[in-house]
């Protein structure tokens, strides 16, 4: 099984899955249990809750899915929409190409909007079919948050800012909900509804008056716990992750986290789904059981661990770190002189930097060669722009000292394949960046 | 987490997940790894061969999901039938019934055979719908081997038999294959088609002489490496387990395995799917990187593991070990005066008990009860049976000693509980049982 | 490695080392760490504090060694004592033999007290010694609490009463000590001895109007952390304990502690030592980094984990539930017809229980066909006992369920080597006991 | 337990105990076993045997017992000499200072040879002192291989020929071995003798004539396993290790080689031990349960694993990787400008480095502060040069990137406290190295 095994520590550098920290594997080293006795939906109750701070979202409904990141997609796909549903997809590299691939796979009809890879999706485009449609025959909006092909970070902002005034109008929500939480016992006592439908009515006309009612679905798997992320603020209606990337877990969870609206538009999606879906969820939550089939109890005890990790270092702090990470490999990338594949600085990836390499070099050699010499795993360049480029991915249960080990280990690669890089140069510029800027372990100082 | 630690052991009798061996925990204990390396595929391969024989088959593909049982069962009717095909269900129990339940939100149109609890599947009503279905309109039989919620075991060899002479066709198949292989040469340098699209042809168009062409599901979940199972001899067209059941993984990897019938069939099969498409996984087979996305990385290495020590302890030995614990639990439950849930000795199963408890006990109250005051982890009686039964998981990595202190606990719940139960006589039972029939264990001989 | 792998658990009873909980195999699976960071010594202080909690002393020194058993003896006896000194030891079996052989090895001149093995150590002989020694020639006396080749427990606080009244002399001491330390400013503007040296100036001279000086040294190694052990009550002045006995850890720590008497003793103690020299921990105690040398990272994780679960479950609870195995153990050896090895009620041991089988068979046949048919590890009869007893361990983390499935596996090996055992007699017999006797689990009230 | 933690992995760069092996952990990641049964034996053979191998001998009995270093130290003294003897020790740093105040306290007459810290031990005093001892008064060498505190490794092979022409002798002793065998047969014929008795007599006789019979001792903690080391040609009689060292496990065995001589002398040895003693071990070689007390099962496993992954890479790639690392990281200290506390390039340590600071630089502070910011382990400078000196250890489980990282890091504090460092110029003249002499990991070529 070890028969590649090498001496001392793996350097994984691939943008997911990445590495576990130690605690979570202790948690995760344990024998099965019954996810039926007491304990299991105690802890599961604390998940649910927990994992909607790493979306940022107090009014979103969590599903924590024993499937990987394509089954979340498709989880968020066949929920909220029915076959031949009009969709706006953006195609900017690998990943947003496999999710476009599996969005007509099941039946959408996708307006699919290219950028050339190394560009953030094209908002521009996303500006006029939304001013176009006003019969709202647009029923999604699907985004990925960060494409880890080419280390590109969309703007979600900017596309809530497109879809609608979210802010504006949850100021007048707020305003207006005085009003309207006063009125609640006067109509309750005359109507059936549930508090949670009057409220989604209520939800659904007001933002009639002020946003295009298109879903926003957001695959956030390389971005959430890792960059900055906001479902509420940002009217995200699904978004979703996995748990082998910035979470720090081994693969086997799909967390999709679903807003009132997003739920409501699953009552009448009529894709067929069953082991995605979400009612059969919804179900075991409100009989205090919470799983409609079992789950691995070992990455829930990992997943409790992982959690506890990050808000002990702090969220913000989580980001700040991937910031200096993110900043520290593209300066690395300039100090070589070469290029990022990422075409602008708005679009850059605090989780995984795309580095182009000149033609006269593959740039699967490089990282074939870390593998083989330095023990050193890099991301391959994926589909059109396969031996272009050579990924660094920095997400996840990482340091400083880490990554510098392995921008000297790429430093050597590129002269060990002929790139006249000067060694150092890129440790240099990343060091320089991070004395500057790295602070104390708080639990040390 | 640890909040409902007792001392000692726990006792985890449900039937799933179940105890998972410490050299399996050893193995999973590990930092994540690139899949995309020459490591993980190198290992995958020697995976998909292996796994072949805990479902005795050569000719049948196997496909690792990241998902459970329910996501297998997705996947096998998914890839092999379309919206409105008409199957053969049988619904015996709580596992039968969410299946069809699966069935029938997936469109298909579902014949349900309804036995009552305890009983198996009616196969005299499937007799009558293949002899009356001349016009060939049942696309698939659907069936569940071992009913986890009632303990029932269904005749596999008989479902083939009714089908048609599958024993005869083969037969039939070998003595022809001389005449074929022979004439292979010469077809093939007249054709472009490969041996396996040959092959298939050939089969299908013996089949039709000889057996009516439904395809034969199997669910195996509680099952397979436990019971005896014979994918090829039997011709299952679909046969699926999940991780935590009798291979003693962690829940995580729903493995279907297609016949070659079965993988022609998906070619036209329409029902829409993406996560769960057999045709993703043949695409990286051929490519050679096995993966169309993320696995878990823990989880391969720990089948590896678990795939050895059923190997080192030969599978019919495994078998025999399940059939040992399972023959001593119904001695020590007929020596306490209970009656099985199973209601006839034909339909015992091997790898869980399900034992009725006098109208005036709450089952319930048993379960409760041994995992507050022993740590003993029994299984509810599920639906229509709950409050009546309770289970006793006995598959997976176990052995006899554990039962016997599984019974022991079981007998003071019962007393604890009101039942004039003899103690000790139900371990007395199992006890006589297994001094006359355990085997020395090979390794230590 | 596995070479003797076989299915399920494996089910160990000798007498140490023990089950390791769970939780501690977590904590220790674990990368080294600089044990000169701020980390450990943080770490290695509660352990200091909280590990003098399963001693039952408030004033003595705990040293944790990183040594066995037989090491902990050695520091016992060289830090207290001085080649040539007079000891009074008691051969009541294998263990008590080896640490008389220790004691003659290292120069000290032994009394050996000699009992039948089966019996506990001869007071009698005891109280006349001390009676006689009125020279005060005798200088400690060392004695095994709890036997592990016999399952013999000694009176300690029996001993205490011989050597002199401990307890008067503590209540007057604490009458004492109000004016005691009224006069301590004045006292100490005079002095330069340290209030320690003062205070056990203080202590020996109090301390020889009322007891006989001789030091109390006591293995406590199979009865510390699961039966009565009071080390300040009873005076006893070292008691030692190691890690892989009721503490439920690997092996790998001898925790020895120290009375301010022996700590006294220690200064003038003459035996040659160094790597066992107290001294050298005390020295680093003061600066605070706690170790003369490394560490297991590993074990300090592990026993802080350990000292937790103990605490957690209440060390009133944990003594009570080896009690009920102890008793359980008794009952079922009873009802099978055979005799325990110890020879009266007053020193049966509730952590290991030797069995006396007939004549006519091998003791070490049942030990050895347990391992190869059932996975089952019991404790070979030792010396001179050996053929004739085998024994079943009861203590560390070990619940009523792991023992009856080993209860039940010796009555099958009884019969496997032709004892005419009526299977399910010694199970039903401490069921029974059982039943009417454990509490729920507290956790899981 | 982890209020400590901080994101991402730890560098642990102390010079022990060191990072552990993935599959080490894996190994040790397990309950307790009876150490009496069949297994254990069967595995400590294979460990015995394999253990010489690290030693290189082929003549030497291997000791592994559950102890430190330091207890190691105590064995290889007590063992082969008696209170009083004179013995030649060399103090060149702290932990040989350590081991001369063992051997004094033990009762030894010590001839100290000192040397400035920083120089390795003064060969030419030795020399004079062997020439000058025609009586053999001297009944010992004692050298520290590699001293860790000053990161200094001396010339045994010198010390070789100082003590006498062993090559030369050992020629002989092949020559002459023709005829003693030859003559065997008769000579058994008549005699009681064991073999060894009489080839240890012969041994002893023949080495009269060519070389000093001073016991050679020789502590190997820093250095077995990593550096160059050859018991059998260098004529070493007592060499030992600790687990925690070059081996990469947890503390916890101390092993112990000793030649036929060494075994000779610890016949009539009279320093007093019992613990330590290694015919307990010699006793229970024969009886082939190998162990006079309780080992620990964890470690067992460990060092099996360990010595397979050794093998596997090749004890000679082992050493050569080290010999990479000790360069590449002296190169570094040139480039930062900074000087080796080793005074000559003849005792550089290929497993530590000692890096003196500037007088306006409290190398404490670049400890703490390395710990505290970036996660980075270095080690203090100890007694005499502690605040002028930080240790880099560069022994055990380590490659290249890590080092890097940790020269990264290195780099970064020097510049926090001052230190007018070019960041990135020990990396590059690292990486110049690494580049040029890392060749492919076999494994993967």
């Amino acid at each position: 099984m070890d028969y590649v095994y090498g001496p001392g520590r793996n350097h994984l550098f691939v943008p997911g899955p990445v590495n576990i920290p130690e605690p979570v594997l202790r948690a995760m080293n344990r024998n099965n249990e019954d996810y039926r006795s007491p304990a299991v939906p105690a802890m599961t109750k604390t998940l649910l809750e927990d994992v909607k701070k790493i979306f940022k979202t107090t009014s979103g409904t969590p599903f924590m899915i024993p499937t990987t990141g394509t089954g979340a997609w498709e989880s968020a796909l066949t929920n909220t929409l029915s076959p031949g549903d009009r969709i706006v997809s953006f195609l900017i590299g690998q990943f947003s190409l496999l999710w476009i691939d599996q969005q007509q796979r099941l039946k959408f009809n996708v307006d699919v909007v290219e950028s050339e890879w190394g560009q953030g999706a094209n908002l521009d485009v996303l500006e006029s079919k939304i001013a176009e449609d006003t019969a709202h025959t647009i029923k999604a909006i699907c985004i990925v948050h960060n494409e880890t092909a080419t280390g590109v970070t969309n703007n979600l902002a900017k596309v809530r800012k497109i879809l609608g005034r979210a802010t504006e109008y949850l100021q007048t929500s707020v305003n207006l909900s005085h009003i309207f939480f006063l009125s609640l016992d006067t109509y309750f006592s005359y109507s059936s509804v549930t508090f949670m439908e009057c409220f989604s009515c209520f939800f659904i006309e007001l933002s009639d008056n002020y946003m295009h009612p298109a879903l926003f679905l957001v695959d956030g798997v390389s971005s959430i716990c890792a960059l900055d992320f906001r479902m509420d603020e940002w009217g995200v209606d699904v978004a979703l992750t996995g748990s082998q990337k910035a979470l720090s877990l081994p693969t086997g969870i799909g967390i999709v986290c679903a807003s009132p609206k997003a739920l409501e538009a699953s009552k009448s999606a009529k894709s067929v789904r069953v082991f995605f879906d979400w009612n059969d969820y919804l179900k075991f939550y409100k009989l205090g059981t919470y799983w409609p089939y079992t789950p691995s109890i070992q990455l829930l005890y990992g997943l409790r661990t992982a959690l506890d990790l990050l808000f002990e270092e702090g969220l913000d702090n989580v980001i700040a770190r991937h910031s200096r990470l993110g900043k520290a490999t593209r300066l690395a990338v300039e100090a070589w002189g070469l290029k990022n594949c990422t075409q602008s600085e708005e679009w850059v990836s605090d989780t995984v930097t795309a580095v182009l390499v000149p033609t006269y070099i593959d740039s699967t050699e490089i990282v074939k060669r870390a593998w083989k010499r330095y023990n050193l795993s890099l991301g391959l360049g994926l589909n059109k722009i396969a031996g272009k480029v050579f990924r660094i991915g920095h997400l996840g249960n990482l340091n400083e000292l880490q990554l510098l080990g392995c921008l000297a280990g790429v430093e050597m690669v590129l002269k060990d394949v002929g790139y006249p890089v000067k060694l150092g140069s890129g440790v240099a510029a990343a060091s320089a960046y991070f004395q500057n800027n790295t602070p104390l372990i708080p639990s040390r100082i």
